[in-house]
Parts: structure tokens; C-alpha cells; sequence
């Protein structure tokens, strides 16, 4: 008697990425009160720098309080369901996408859609631009909730674009044309490609020539690109992060066609550690998908007074100064912890620069060079060394052995403590390591060196 | 390049129902910057006790600043994303649904989920119980907006049971046989019927022996019910309001299939005047329906900080309890002031017990017994009385000539401004007016008297 949707279990939330988080919230790790539980590396949360948002809340009591010159706006607040969103809001949201841009590109608040989250931000692009059937273009690895966000509710088909740890991940044209060609062969019609740029779960920054293969290729198509740039606030180290819409402006695209094809999702949940509040957004050139998603986000809006406070505190220059300096100093210091941490105990990373994540290469710990392999490595991990750990599979990763962790939602002490438990188990493990390193060795699995830190 | 949705105007927002709103904000009413201006009569906010909510926020500043006994739980909110929203808020919401219903119903938390706003609400229901192309019957008139809610993008259709006027647009059997030879019809599968009760446009609540119909044709055909309950905070004259809750109590239909095919759709929009924090919400007893629903729900969360300060305002019983009463009083009131004005001018409403607004008569105007007339005289009484009200059609009324007046969004001077307005008009009209009252007299068009107030 239900519907198709509710009777198959099609979200996609049975995969490692979210059984490992219940298994995480039965035995929770605690320095004091659980200091043998699991502690969670699988939640790209950031909570490094709240007590500089804590500390602005506390010298603007008024804003908290819905007031302004002393009067309450609460009835104003209230009342505003208008799907436009808050002006004030948007104006700041603007400036502070153009800041964490280096200022390069102007951004319209017009242009500028509000919604519940870049969960619904994803969601309502594919509704506006595929009919049920059609299909996205995802490279891989990409981030496990995307099944959910983009497929389960619109119909939409997501084609993998599988790249290689052969050149570190990196989007290529012929990977680009392969995918096509896959999905020509599915009888799909390709609507577009996304691509989270910082990648989830890579933690690295697109490149130009990326970005051009990229446009060049949705040129040739006839095709959207959809850039979801949730952790543009997170480039802790060089290169520098380049929005799609430079690579347009750079290219003198901005009155083409393809200018109206290109669409940026960003969200206030990572760069601003506040995914509690359910900021997300769209921006387009597209005035037809900005009036028709601005239609769409009805089913999602953003709460007026979460709208009022956030204005205001992006509102202040020096706060968001601060904040992004600050926050991106301390994610640097967390990678470091991590990446010497794992190297101590013979593990890599791909070389990154943003992010809330490493993307970490076990291939030598696995038994075979499988799946199967992979997921035996992930439990024991998960329950042995007690860290919950996202496996490559989850994010469709076409390799078996790759690992995401997460960094930035614990303190050093904790971060340190999963470091020992890792060297720990490495070292009571070595001699079987290296039976199966040798196995892996003689799959030539391994990734180019200079692709991997040190 | 778009979606069908995108490039196609299915969402519904050019009816007659959006337009006025769009001619309201052109040229608003205010007593004295702009005393000529249009009056919105067409929007159902709840604009009458924030005075009650502010004085409360205002003795409550902990709250609004996120601390709890003095210490900021700034972080602990942030973060909190989990789609199965924060406990204490779902404790009280279901305490507060309890109350409403006189306690007559205990509802459990667990069976609970939050979504934003009641939009998303009904929305999600159509995606867990209908797949596209199948049907859900609604009795007209209808709100406006469930084109958009329940249809547009989950490809769910809508099938009209229309309600007659002669017996005040109440629910029968036989009204609800031909809705679904209607469908059969048309080859459309019928998977439930969605009521709003209190009704949204009558402003009535629905009788038990309505609802037993709706419970017994659902039993035979197999089908959900959903009752859209968002106005039952609103009832301010006898009869009490039911929910459909209690009917299958009363019934003990508690342990039935039956039991499992009917959900609830509740806000806190309308009972306490606050949409712009987007606070809705479904109650199921079906298990599959719960968690599908919340997994949904990740597409339109409420703002963790809105749940804070509502759990807290609902917590406090003294407050529910005052709130409560004294709205209700004030609703009445302002009904009193609407009803006898329209009576002053001729005018006469269905005779209601709830909601933001009446349903009134005006066939009489009419020049035809047709929509064309009535969206002449919608378009008069918006361009030359200044006046937005919302016309039978955009409510997919069966019978020209009716019109939904809000009367909660507007003080009473407002509201009587409005109400010197129509009377100088018709005045101004009479003449015009014997000659078509007439016409629509012989047309037999008139709704029995004991359904009418006066």
C-alpha cells in the first residue's frame, strides 16, 4: 500500500558510511567516561573553531534575542515565510561567497537560492534540470550521500566517472567521454556532471585544467555542471582555491550559453561548522532554474531567525575575517596530526589541501585486493581498533584499499589518541602486513609516489 | 536543457490566489502611509497574540541566547543535524497536539517527524504512499497551494470530490464513490483521501459522522487518510474539534490495518503564528511510513535553533495554556467583526468554528452564475475596493461565487476599514446588484439557510 520509494530501501543509507555511524552511537568514545569507544573519523563535521562564533554570540546578546536598536523584530521574523529569503541575508551570503573566492568573481544576490541544506540545494537542481530517467555524470570517489540526494526521490540516474589513484583522482577527458560513452550504452541521456570542488572525500581543490576539461566538455555536450563547493571555506594550503564560475569568466564565457548551464551549490554547514542550522544554497545564471528552484525551496526553507542571526554575523567583516583565518589554520594543524600520525604507522595520504578529511591509501593492509578485503579491513577497524573509518566503496570508489578520515571533528587529544591506537594496531599486525603487502606489491596496485605526500 | 518541471508551469503559482498577492505587494495597505492601498485578505497568518509570544521571549532571554542554566549550548545545536530533531522539542510537540485535542489522544514521540513546515510535510507523505501517477482524492473546496504541495514533484494526481454547498461542503458517502468512479474514469489508482480539519478554506471543523465516512470508505477501499490538522489550535466555537485519532479510538480501530493508513500533517504556522520558522510536522502509527519520512525529512530539517527556543516556549505550561485561551478569544472576536460587517453589507459567511477565515457568499454579485463573473468581481473587488481576497475557483470550488476572507493577519481597525470598504461598495453597486441577484436567484443557486450564520 506504500509507495515504491518507501517500500524498497533505494535512499541508499545501508552502506558501510551509515552503519558505521550507528555503530559508533552504541559505544561512543569518551577521554573519561568511554575512553575504549569508538571514536567517529566518519562525520565530516567541523568544531575546531566554534568558541570564535561563541565568543561573537556573546557581545551580540541583542541579535540572539531578535532585536534591533533595542526593539524586537520578533513578529517580523515571525511572519517572513517568503521563499526569497531574507535580503539582508543574502546580501551577506553573497559577499562571503565572493570573499572565500579571493574576490574574484561578483556574485548577484539575485541569483540566489536559499534552501534547507545543500542535501535539498542538490536535490532541487536535479529536479529542475533532469526528468526522472536522466542522468548526472559523478566522477568517483564521491561523497555516499548523493545516492540519496540526488536519485532516491527525483529518479534521476548518477553515471560514475571512475578516475584512477594513477594520477591522484584527477578529472580527464577521456574519463569524461568514457562515462558518456557508458551511459550511450545504458541508453541514458546525460543531463550533466557534478563535482564537489573541494572533492569530498579526496580534500583536494580542482585544478584549472580540470575545470576546463570540465567546461569544455559541457560546451561540446550541450550539458549542465553542477559544482557543489560546500568546503570552498576549507582550503587550509596552496594551490588556491578556482571556482568554476572563474574558469567561465576567464574563458570569456560569461554571456554563453554555458554561463546558463553552470550551477553552484554552497552551504554554511562545513565552511561555518553550522549544519545544525540548515543553511544551504543554490546560485545559477539561469533565470529560469533560479524562479523555478526559488518555487522548490518552499519544501525546505530556512528558518527566519536562524536567517536574522546568521546575517547579522557574516555582517561582521572582522568576525568573518577572523573566523576564516583562524579556522583554516587550525585545519592545517589537524591534517599535519593526522598525516604524520598515519605515515608514523606506514600509512599515506593523497596529497590535499582543504577539506574536513584525508583520503588514505590501506591497500597494503588488505588480505586481497577486493571489495571484500576492503570491507573486512573497514569492520576491523571499526571494531577492533575502534574508529569508525568511511571505506572507498562507500563513496564508489573504484579501487579497493582507500579510506576517508575525518579530522576536524575532534581535538588534538582525540585525534592523537586514534593516531595510537592505528600505530598500535599496525605494529601487533606487521607480520601479517607484510605477507599481504607482498601480495599487494606484486598486484601493482600501488599509486605513483609523487602523488602521495612524502 | 530543463527538466519538464522547470520548463512547464505545473506548480500552480499563477492562479488567481498567487496574482493577488503579487497585486498586493505592488501597493500595500497602511492606515497611514498608505490608506488607499490594497488590504491583504488572502493570506491565512496568525497575526493576533505575538504580544503573548514576545512577552515571554522577553522573560526568556537565556533561551533565545542558547544557554541552558547559564552555560551556552551554542555548539551541542550546531551540530545537531540528526533528522530525528531534538527529543525535548518532539516531547513537547506531542504534548502540545495532545492538549489541542483535549487529551483525549496520547500521541508518542516516537511516531513523530519534523519536517519544514507543513509544505514539505504533505509532500513527503505523497512520496512514501503514491507512486507518480497514481491519485489521492481531496474534498473542494481545497487550499490552493496542495497543486503545488502534493503533485508537482512527486508526479501524484489529484482527484476533486466536489462538495456542495447545499449541504454547508460537507464529506458523504456518495460524494466520495463518485470521487473514485471519477478516478476509475480516468484510469487512476486511488491510494487515500487528504482532508484539512479544520477545514482550509470553510473555516469548519469536520463532524464525527464525516469523518466516520471518510474512516469506513478508507476501510472498504483499502486506502490512507491523511488529515491535514494545521488549524486545530484554532477552534474557537463549539462544536469541538475532532481529530481523526479519535474516531479510530472511538471505533477501536486502534490495532487495525486501518490504523496504519492514516497520518496527520501539523504545523505550528497557523496555531502560533510563527511560518518564517518553518515547524512541521507528521504523526503516523505506521512504522515503514515513520522512517521512511524521517529519511526524508534530511531534505528540509528545522533549524536546530528553532527547536531549542520552541521546545522551551511549549515547555512552559502556563504559557501553552494562555496562549491558547487567549487566541482563541481573539479569534473569535475578530470572526464576530467580519461576520457582521459582510452582514452589514448584505453579505453572508458559512457559518464556521475555526481557521484564519470565512467562507462567504457573494453569488449574489455575481453577473453571471459562471467563473468568468466570478473572477470579474475577484478583480473588482481587488482593483476598485481594495480588497485581496481569494476566489472559490483558485480552491477548485465546484460552485462560482464564494471567496475566502482572512481575517487573522490584521488589527481590528484593519479589518474594519476593510469592512467600510465593501459596504460602500455594494451600496455604490445596488442598483447594479438587485438586477443580478435576481438573475442568480432564478439560478437556484442559494445554499440553505440553516448552513448560514443569520
Amino acid at each position: 500500500m506504500l509507495s515504491r520509494k518507501a517500500s524498497e530501501d533505494s535512499h541508499g543509507q545501508d552502506s558501510s558510511y551509515f552503519l558505521g555511524w550507528q555503530e559508533y552511537e552504541k559505544n561512543p568514545y569518551h577521554p573519561i567516561h568511554n575512553p575504549t569507544g569508538i571514536i567517529q573519523m566518519g562525520l565530516a563535521e567541523n568544531q575546531l573553531s566554534f568558541d570564535i562564533v561563541e565568543s561573537w554570540l556573546e557581545r551580540n546578546s541583542d541579535t540572539l534575542e531578535m532585536k534591533k536598536d533595542g526593539m524586537s523584530v520578533f513578529r517580523e521574523l515571525a511572519l517572513c515565510q517568503d521563499y526569497h529569503g531574507l535580503p539582508a541575508f543574502k546580501n551577506e551570503l553573497v559577499e562571503f561567497m565572493a570573499k572565500i573566492r579571493g574576490n574574484e568573481i561578483k556574485f548577484d544576490p539575485k541569483n540566489l537560492v536559499l534552501t534547507a541544506g545543500a542535501t535539498s540545494a542538490n536535490e532541487i537542481l536535479m529536479f529542475c534540470l533532469a526528468n526522472p530517467g536522466e542522468a548526472f555524470i559523478l566522477p568517483t570517489p564521491y561523497y555516499p550521500g548523493f545516492d540519496r540526494d540526488l536519485k532516491w526521490r527525483t529518479g534521476v540516474e548518477i553515471v560514475p566517472m571512475h578516475c584512477s589513484s594513477l594520477n591522484g583522482f584527477k578529472i580527464t577527458s577521456s574519463a569524461l567521454e568514457q562515462a558518456c560513452q557508458h551511459a550511450k550504452n545504458l541508453n541514458l541521456k546525460v543531463k550533466g556532471v557534478l563535482v564537489t570542488n573541494p572533492s569530498n572525500p579526496l580534500g583536494t581543490t580542482m585544478t584549472k585544467t580540470e575545470l576546463n576539461h570540465l567546461v569544455t566538455f559541457a560546451i561540446d555536450k550541450n550539458i549542465h555542471i553542477i559544482s557543489d563547493e560546500i568546503y570552498s571555506g576549507t582550503v587550509f594550503d596552496s594551490p588556491k582555491f578556482v571556482s568554476i564560475m572563474e574558469v567561465i569568466n576567464e574563458r570569456s564565457l560569461k554571456n554563453d550559453e554555458i554561463s546558463k548551464r553552470v550551477h553552484i551549490v554552497y552551504s554554511l554547514s562545513k565552511d561555518l561548522g553550522v549544519p545544525g542550522f540548515r543553511v544551504g544554497m543554490i546560485y545559477s545564471n539561469n533565470e529560469k532554474v533560479v524562479s523555478t528552484a526559488t518555487k522548490m525551496s518552499s519544501f525546505g526553507l530556512i528558518s527566519s531567525q536562524t536567517q536574522y542571526l546568521l546575517a547579522k554575523l557574516l555582517g561582521d567583516k572582522k568576525f568573518t575575517f577572523d573566523y576564516m583565518e583562524v579556522n583554516k589554520t587550525r585545519l592545517k594543524k589537524q591534517k599535519e596530526i593526522i598525516e604524520s600520525g598515519l605515515k608514523n604507522a606506514g600509512i599515506q595520504c593523497l596529497k590535499s589541501n582543504a577539506g574536513l578529511f584525508c583520503w588514505v591509501d590501506m591497500k597494503h593492509l588488505l588480505s586481497y585486493a577486493t571489495f571484500e578485503a576492503e570491507k573486512e579491513l573497514w569492520k576491523m577497524i571499526l571494531y577492533r581498533v575502534g574508529l569508525n573509518i568511511s571505506p572507498g566503496s562507500s563513496c564508489h570508489c573504484s579501487e579497493p584499499g582507500w579510506f576517508r578520515i575525518c579530522f576536524a571533528n575532534m581535538s588534538q587529544e582525540t585525534l592523537k589518541v586514534a593516531m595510537r591506537r592505528i600505530k598500535v594496531f599496525i605494529d601487533s599486525n606487521s607480520t601479517m602486513i607484510s605477507i599481504k603487502q607482498s601480495f599487494v606489491n606484486n598486484a601493482n596496485y600501488y599509486i605513483t609516489r609523487r602523488e602521495i605526500t612524502n
